[in-house]
C-alpha cells in the first residue's frame, strides 16, 4: 500500500463536473489499494475574480486582507472535492490550512511552508479517510491567513508528500506532461518522460507554467518524486503516463538541450546614472526583497558620466507597482532616472547536458543572429541560458532554438 | 464614546462599489468618535452560487462541508471591507469566525452561537482598531467551520453586540426600516418607527425578511438595541433614521395590529392515515427536529377511519428534501401515504395590543371571507395569528388585512 499526494489545478476542478471527473482519479488511485490526500486549487478563474476585487480597491493594498481573501478560492473546492468523493462512497474530509496547520513565515502573498502538522494526517489516513486539502493556503504563526503565491498549490502537494513522507505526488493538470517547448508555438514539441529536478526548475521559472518554481525546489530537497500528468486523459493500465521530475542520477541519457522556455510576464527596468559608489547594488536590492520582488538578471554598465553607472534588471512585469514603491523609497536614488521597459520577453535554453558541452551559447547567438533578432541583456548558469529580447520577436526565437537544438519529435 | 456593531446585508456590499459606501458609513460612525465592529454578509448573490455547487453534487451532501464551502462568501467581503476601511485611511482589519474564534454547536448549516472570545476583540478595539467579522460563519468546538443558517449574519452582528456590550447594534439593508407590511403589495405600507422584539420576531419570522429571527431573540435576550436602516440613504444629521426594534415597555402607543407578515416559502405535509396511539407525534416530530427542520404549523384531525389520524404541519419548502428523508426513516410511518401541498402561503397580523383586545381573530377571519379566501390551517400565538392559503390569493389576502386594520400611511 502506497502513499500518494495528488493535486488537481484550476482546469481540472473548473467546474463540479470536472470536480467529479477529478474525484474519479482519485478513486481509481484508492481502486489500487492507496492512500490518498488529495490537494486542489481554485476553480478555474476564481483567483482572477478575487484579485481583480483586491485591484479595484488600489493596488498596493494590506497583503494580508489580500490573502484571506483569496485564499477563500482553494476553501471552496476542498469542500465540493470532498462531497463529490463522498458521492462515490469514499470516506472523505476536507482540512483547511488553519486546521492542520500548514504553518508558513508571514510573508504575505508570497509565504513559504515552515512546518506541517503531519500527524494529525497520518492519524486520519489511517482510519482509512481520504483528506483533501485547499493548496495554496496556510497560516502564520500567530494565526493570520497566507498564501504561497501563483501556482502555490503544487507547493502545498509536495510539501505534504515531503511532510508525510509519500511515495509520489502527482500533479494533474491541463497538459499530459512536460514539453521541449510550448506545443502552441511549436506543434512538433516532444513530451520529456523524465527531466531533473534542476532542469524543471529552470523550464518551470522560466516561464514553462507547468509546476510552480518553489514546489520542484521542495521536491528537489525532500527527494519527491514528481509526476505531471492530464486529467483529462484515461490512464487506465498505463504506469507513469506523464513526466517524471526526478535526481539527475536517474536519468541516463543526458540531452545538451532539453528544452526551450520563455517567458512573457517580463519587465526590464533600467536607472540611470546611478552614482557609482561601494554599496550601492546592496542599497538598491535589499529594499526589493524586502518588498517580496524577485528581481532576475542583473546587469550595470559603465555610463558615459564616469562617476555614474546604468544599472538593469528584469522582474515580473505584475512586480512593477510594487518594485517602483521600493525604488522610490531608496534616499540614494532621489533624483536617478527610471525607465521600464515592458516590451520584453525572456527565451532559455535549459539542459543538464550543456555543463559537459562546448558551443552550446554560440549556437544559440548565432541563430537568433541569423533571424535578425537583437539580444538585450545575456544571463546563464550551468545548465541555462537566457536571452532578453523585443516581445514581437519571441515566438521566432523559441521555433528556431527548437530547431536549431534538434528538439522536434523524431528529430 | 459610543461602541456600535454596525452590520450590512448581502445587497449592500453586493460589488467592490458598493463596499466603498458601505465603509462610508462607518467612516461617519468613526467621526462621530464611536468604536466600531463590522459585520458583512456575502456578496449578493455568491452564496447561492456556492450552494447551487453544493446541490450539484446532491441533495443530501455532508452539512460540515457545505458548511466549509459557504462561509468563504463572507471571508472574502471581510477582507474586501477592511481594504476599504484602510482605503479611507482607516486602521481596519479583518478576524475570522475561527480566529476570534466564534464558538457554535455542531448543528452544521444552521448552528447556534455558544460562546465569543470577546476580550481579544476588546484589546484590539482599545488600539483604536476597527474589526471586521465576516457574520454567518463559526467553528465548533472541535474546529470545524459552521455556518448560523440564512440570514446568520444578523446574528452574528447582534451575538457580537451583546459580547461587547455594545451601545447599539445596526443593520443597515436595502431598505430604510420595517414597513407594516412589505410595500411591493401594499404600496401605502407605513414605515414603523418602534417595534417589540417579540412583534418583530412574529414578523421576521413569518416572512418580512428584514432580520433572522434568531438575531431578534438574541437581542431580547441579551437587551440589544436594534436599528434596521438603509444603507442607500443619506442618514447625516439624522438620529435614528430607521425603526428601532426595542423592548414593549418603551413602546408607548401600542397598536392591536403591527403588521401584516406573509410568507411564500412554505410547504403542507400531510400524513394520511397515521396509526393514532400514543407518543406518534413524538415520533414523527423528534426526527424532524433531529434533521434541523423547522415545523411551523401543526394540526391533527380525525380521519374516517377511527383507529387512523391523518396529520398537518407546514415547514419552509427548501426543508421538503430533508422533511421527506427524515419521515422515510421513521418505522411506524411504513405504507403511510405522504402528500406535499407548496401550493400554499401563510399570511399573519401580528401586534402586542392584540393580548388585551377582542374580536380581532373574528375581523381577519371575516376579511378574507368576504374575498372568497379559503382558510386551509389557522394557528396562533399571544401576539400573532397565522392563516395558511392558497399561494394565488396571497397579495389579495395581505392588501385586505392591512386595509381592514387601518395600516395604511395617514391611516
Amino acid at each position: 500500500m502506497a502513499l500518494i499526494v495528488v493535486k488537481f489545478g484550476g482546469t481540472s476542478v473548473a467546474d463540479v463536473a470536472r470536480i467529479e471527473v477529478a474525484a474519479g482519479k482519485v478513486a481509481q488511485e484508492v481502486a489500487r489499494g492507496n492512500k490518498v490526500v488529495v490537494v486542489v486549487s481554485a476553480m478555474a478563474g476564481v483567483t482572477n475574480q478575487l484579485v481583480a476585487y483586491c485591484d479595484q480597491l488600489g493596488k498596493l493594498y494590506d497583503a494580508r486582507e489580500y490573502d484571506a481573501i483569496v485564499a477563500s478560492g482553494e476553501q471552496v473546492t476542498s469542500g465540493l472535492m470532498a462531497l463529490a468523493l463522498q458521492k462515490r462512497g469514499l470516506n472523505a474530509r476536507s482540512f483547511q490550512g488553519w486546521q492542520i496547520p500548514i504553518i508558513t513565515d508571514d510573508r504575505h502573498g508570497n509565504a513559504r511552508v515552515q512546518k506541517i502538522n503531519a500527524a494529525l494526517l497520518q492519524e486520519r489516513l489511517q482510519t482509512g479517510e481520504i483528506i483533501v486539502v485547499p493548496g495554496f493556503q496556510g497560516i502564520t504563526a500567530d494565526q493570520r491567513i497566507t498564501t504561497l503565491g501563483r501556482g502555490g498549490s503544487d507547493t502545498t502537494a509536495v510539501a505534504l508528500a515531503a511532510a508525510l513522507q509519500a511515495d509520489r505526488c502527482d500533479i494533474y493538470t491541463d497538459v499530459d506532461g512536460v514539453y521541449t517547448t510550448d506545443p502552441r508555438i511549436v506543434p512538433k514539441a516532444r513530451k520529456i518522460k523524465k527531466i531533473s529536478y534542476e532542469e524543471m526548475i529552470e523550464m518551470a521559472s522560466l516561464g514553462a507554467k507547468v509546476l510552480q518554481i518553489r514546489s520542484v525546489e521542495t521536491a528537489m530537497q525532500d527527494h519527491v518524486a514528481v509526476q505531471v500528468l492530464s486529467t483529462f486523459e484515461d490512464h487506465v493500465g498505463s504506469d507513469l503516463p506523464g513526466t517524471l521530475v526526478v535526481k539527475d542520477e536517474d536519468i541516463m541519457e543526458k540531452n545538451v538541450v532539453t528544452g526551450i522556455a520563455y517567458s512573457r510576464n517580463e519587465a526590464k527596468v533600467t536607472l540611470m546614472k546611478v552614482p557609482d559608489r561601494p554599496g550601492i547594488a546592496a542599497q538598491i536590492f535589499e529594499p526589493m526583497a524586502d518588498a517580496a520582488v524577485n528581481v532576475d538578471m542583473i546587469v550595470q554598465n559603465i555610463s558615459a558620466d564616469s562617476e555614474a553607472t546604468d544599472i538593469t534588471f528584469t522582474i515580473v512585469a505584475t512586480d512593477v507597482p510594487k518594485a517602483l514603491k521600493a525604488l522610490e523609497s531608496i534616499e540614494s536614488l532621489k533624483g536617478v532616472e527610471i525607465r521600464v521597459d515592458e516590451d520584453v520577453a525572456k527565451v532559455s535554453i535549459v539542459g543538464i547536458g550543456m555543463i559537459s558541452h562546448h558551443g552550446v551559447a554560440s549556437l544559440m547567438f548565432r541563430t537568433l543572429a541569423d533571424k535578425g533578432i537583437n539580444i538585450q541583456v545575456i544571463s546563464t548558469s550551468e545548465i541555462k541560458i537566457s536571452v532578453l529580447i523585443q516581445k514581437d520577436y519571441m515566438e521566432l526565437a523559441v521555433r528556431a532554438l527548437h530547431e536549431a537544438y534538434g528538439l522536434e519529435e523524431g528529430g
